[in-house]
């Protein structure tokens, strides 16, 4: 691991030790926060696109809404009990991929993973539009820079989650609660003025729409469409099952309260905003000048806007507060994916599905690498699609409703089969008290998951139809195209796994031991690697020059007899201005000729204090020792020669300034300056290279 | 050099050696349409915007015209003949900035490098842009596509430059000769037209503008600014006196008659064009809809397509073929830009004030990094400018005539310090004939270059002055930076080389010498870096790996006994999921306990055959590499593993497979099959490693 920059440390924090790892671990009411802001945030966007697909029918339509919301809780609801089944079978956190993978096989597997990192990716896209809406719904002024912004928050968010998990939640659990306490507050305050027969009137209830005539057959398309869209609601309940591991301890208990908390809560906002704004008569459309009378060159006000507009009157301080808390929650719900994807990518690249690099953690104990990957994949979203939320919701939930569906039926298999096992047990084990517990446990949790299994997998059927043409296509050409990649990398892992398995009757023996070391000028970092290659000891050890003027190389000749240098010194022609390839052909003929050495290739490799000086420093060295390493026989000595400037970051340089005690004694004790020859102070016995006889001393 | 992959192969051509440089020297006839396309193809566009000036005064002002296009043929003169001597005192190709930097310093010698770096960026730019203007003037359909266009002929421009001069030339010589015949015939049929009573009418003579009424100094800024714009015509004088040592021998000779004729037929083009357009009455307007009667919400024809057209006829073939022509022919100017700007780059990165990467020929001969640097600048300067040929015009030329200027001056100096040498020789030295002689030249090369500094130098004020509040002001920003970029580069490089200079003072020796071999899975590559490492004899030989989970490390030492490996393998607890630091800290434990040994890192390296395979593997081994590095005494050796897909590029793999002949014995003779002891075939005698007595074969 680098040492990063300063610019790197100023905003990503310090590093954390793995120790720090235990102390990170959330307890209940951090939790929340943190996994929940994603399927608590949907109510801002969930019953607004509910009422847009009715309101394209036309005014009318609006009467189904309480029955399409209905249905939407009852799905809720069955999904919250499916998922607390789920994590205390498998609370390691692997989630719907662990079930499909472990009772359905790889391919399952696999796809519930593709259709998970996609929903992911959508659940940043979604959030942060549906955040950036309800800004622009409480400051109109900024309506030109929607894209800008989204793609703004979406930085923000990278850089937040970059600096790991507990600043992450301290930060995100305040505005998550605002944002309960306030909408909560809101509906309250509502109902009580309906109740008071004062009830409250939206700024869009005057805008009519035109009524379409629709057959019977679209009717119930379109009520399947809003319920569709509605369904948006129930994303992020999956967040809770896929990060048990950071609860604390007891894990699956606190994860199940946790999840049933976040189930109750959105139930409640979801139902209460929707009545509200039927009441109140939001009329939300597609396509703002669709809305008879309204100036559509104006943004159109979210449905949160109007509702609290409504409630609390426009521009009022509780206005602000609702649609900031909004604002920053839609936001903060993006961060639910900025947990989960990497985390997905980390168990998908420790099962060999995904590039290992995935498995790394940052120095900040977090993932980096999926975090970035998610951030860029994101913000192109959120470019193609303008951060437009009503078509982005197009695309979403399908992948969420395709690992719930296999994810249930994984569940299926997981308690059949442990029913399974009791039957196999003898008659008296079966009848057993304890037995008979487990048994009930085993069936109660086939029952809930069949029915888990069987709403889900309709209402997946009617999002494909519904969805399918819409825009929803892009996502089932994605989740295969993933699923393939996935499978492809397991299978190139499986085979380089196989290439290189430990094999006793292999062996990488040689008939001599021979040291290059490259000298282009005669320069301290030179003189490094030559005294580091007669400290090894070599067979033969000579320096070798690729010559491209004849010049430069009679030039480096006399210096290296001018300066004593203890080693030969062999120029080999190169007329084409080439460097590696003479060098691959000196070593191929030398191997000829003595045998096949070993031949260890000596490279004095610069390090660098700032980024923009590696721009300077010539890649020659690093190209010359990639083709070297096609030759066999070849391994390659980078000998390091640390620059001033990596003094600044470092703490330390390669070399002694001479009559500079302080400089060269205090940190590079084995420096000497008595001229070239090997002359050590009153050292250890075995100083071994001062003794070695083969080292021509003198040319 | 790596071996590129298949794809660059197919779009860039085989790799050329060196030694086809020689025959890669251009004949006159084949360097003047590379060198002269810039120069030549400006008449394309000079005089249209030297009437487009004009115009927006009104059409009295186009009285004006016939004097402007003459003062800029005067000076267009002076400057060829001015560069004739340039080229003859600094044939090395160097051009303006040798001469600067030869006579008058650093300073300015950075500064002429600046000012013809944007320049060349320019070039490119004014250059597609109007090319792109000609195109769309014969096919208006394209004019939505105008900046995609642009930059797609930029992008085509860098690949068929990245592919070498030769292919160049040869591709680019017929156009530009179709190009001097074809606009050639048009002025001489055009002339003819007019002599015999019938002249060219243009398609926009019916189409007046609004008269100014201008005061006489806004009269005389007018008429400067119109000269400053023509004065486009003289861009891309220059290029011959950068390029001398492209041409075949003599150099010197060929590239004055080259220059000569370049600047004979730049002339005839844009008097000639220049003549025609004001008889048939083209008025060509900076905003079209100043055309009192002109649908503004069409292109506006440029100046060559309306005359081809008074002149052909419009949609004759003649008309479509001199576009087209035209078109390709400004294209190609573009190219003299991306023979300028690689050598100039090179030239700099010689002398040490830009990066060194520059001065590396890629494997067809060129200087690739510096083309792919101008191809993006130029790419973004379009898209910025949405390829408006009128706005680009603005910024360009202030380069040319900085370089133009300071060139002279430099000449001026270079003469006088030949006259002084003169005047310095004994008396009967100085009266002999050649001696005379010399001094006549001397003297001729000092009223020619004195001249030319003067009109340079003063159209450069009158450039600054017209030009400056119409975007230059970009230019005058830009030409400091880069010069301040290059004085720091270049003090950079100087610091470097004083910081690594030889010193006879300097000993880098230890008192011992160790060797670690990294270890994560026992697998093949790990086999061959223990053979490798005993092949080398070190002092001391033994396997480290850093334990994440107890389980892995039990798992790795059980294997290791089972396997018998011949070294011992030590295991270094790491609770905090680091893989650098903890053997950092074991390294510098072990020099302080044990001497300051030169410790020898053991890293296998995986060569992969595909782009991708590289995505898939850790970057975990180059990451402890660096870490590593920065610990005192330690160099790292890679001991590459070449993976099955690297065969199909390398034709090469790192192991054999056991009781395969073929594979084993014919590509590697140095593997034995007989068990983990080293057990040798009769072989040389100096067997090494098998003899060596430190290492312990058993565990």
């Amino acid at each position: 691991m680098d040492e990063p920059p300063i610019a790197k440390r100023l905003i990503l924090g310090d590093p954390l030790a793995s120790t720090d790892s235990d102390e990170h671990l959330l307890p209940k009411k951090r939790a929340l926060p943190i996994f929940a802001s994603d399927a608590l945030s949907s109510v801002a966007y969930a019953p607004q696109e509910l009422l847009l697909i009715l309101l394209t029918g036309g005014l009318a339509f609006l009467a189904f809404a309480p029955w399409v919301a209905a249905a939407v809780i009852v799905l809720l609801t069955v999904v919250v009990i499916s998922y607390r089944q789920l994590i205390k079978a498998y609370p390691s956190g692997g989630g719907d991929y662990e079930v499909a993978r472990k009772n359905l096989g790889e391919i399952p597997g696999v796809i519930v993973a593709s259709a998970l990192l996609v929903d992911y990716v959508l659940t940043v896209a979604v959030s942060v539009a549906s955040g950036v809406d309800n800004i622009i719904s409480a400051l109109p002024g900024l309506n030109p820079w929607r894209v800008e912004l989204a793609v703004g928050f979406v930085i923000l968010i990278v850089v937040v989650n970059l600096r790991g998990v507990r600043e992450a939640s301290s930060a995100f659990a305040i505005p998550t609660y605002i944002f309960i306490g306030s909408v909560g507050l809101m509906i309250v305050v509502g109902l009580f003025q309906i109740v008071t027969g004062n009830p409250p009137v939206a700024s869009s209830a005057q805008y009519a729409v035109e009524t379409q005539s629709l057959t019977q057959a679209a009717v119930i398309l379109l009520v399947l469409r809003a319920f569709s869209s509605g369904c948006s609601a129930l994303t992020g309940v999956e967040a809770v099952s896929n990060g048990v591991q950071a609860f604390r301890q007891p894990k699956v208990r606190n994860a199940q309260t946790t999840l049933a908390m976040m189930g109750g809560i959105a139930i409640l906002l979801f139902a209460g905003l929707t009545a509200i704004a039927l009441v109140s008569g939001v009329h939300y459309a597609e396509n703002p000048c669709d809305l008879i009378g309204f100036d559509c060159s104006q943004p159109q006000p979210s449905l949160m806007a109007q509702v609290s507009a409504a409630v609390f009157g426009m521009n009022s301080i509780p206005f602000f507060i609702i649609q900031a808390a909004t604002a920053v929650v839609l936001l903060l719900a993006a961060n639910t994916a900025f947990n989960g994807f990497p985390l997905l990518g980390s168990v998908l690249a420790r099962d060999g599905y995904a590039p290992k690099a995935l498995n790394t953690r940052g120095d900040r104990l977090v993932y980096s690498n999926g975090m970035i990957i998610l951030g860029l994949v994101a913000i192109g979203v959120l470019i193609v699609y303008q951060a437009n939320l009503t078509n982005l919701i197009q695309l979403y939930i399908i992948g969420v409703f395709v690992s719930f569906t296999i994810g249930q039926i994984g569940m299926i298999r997981h308690w059949m089969r442990g029913i399974r096992g009791i039957r196999d047990l003898p008659a008296d084990a079966r009848r057993s008290a304890s037995t008979r517990t487990e048994l009930f446990g085993l069936r109660k949790g086939l029952v809930i998951n069949s029915l888990g299994a069987t709403m889900t997998a309709s209402v997946l059927i009617i999002v494909t139809i519904t969805k399918f043409t819409h825009g929803a296509w892009l996502v089932f050409l994605a989740i295969p195209v993933l699923s393939f990649l996935m499978v492809g990398v397991h299978r190139y892992y499986r085979d380089v796994d196989h290439e290189i398995a430990m094999d006793d009757h292999i062996h990488f023996g040689s008939t001599g031991d021979v040291a290059l070391i490259l000298v282009n000028k005669l320069q301290k970092p030179v003189v490094k690697a030559v005294d580091y290659a007669l400290a090894a000891k070599h067979d033969k050890t000579f320096a070798v020059h690729v010559s491209v003027t004849k010049e430069d190389a009679a030039a480096l000749e006399a210096e290296w007899r001018e300066h004593r240098m203890p080693i030969p010194l062999k120029i080999i022609e190169s007329p084409y201005r080439m460097y590696a390839s003479p060098i691959a052909e000196f070593v191929k003929k030398y191997r000829e000729e003595h045998g096949s050495a070993v031949v260890t290739v000596y490279l004095p490799q610069y390090i660098v204090g700032h980024w923009w000086e590696s721009i300077l420093h010539n890649r020659r060295a690093r190209r010359i020792a990639q083709q070297l390493m096609l030759v066999h026989g070849v391994s390659i000595t980078l000998v390091p020669w640390l620059l001033d400037s990596s003094e600044l970051i470092y703490g330390r340089r390669s070399r002694a300034l001479p009559g500079d005690d302080r400089a060269g004694r205090a940190t590079a004790p084995e420096v000497h300056r008595v001229g070239r020859r090997a002359i050590r102070p009153a050292g250890p016995p075995e100083n071994a290279d001062a003794a070695e006889p083969t080292i021509p001393t003198k040319p």
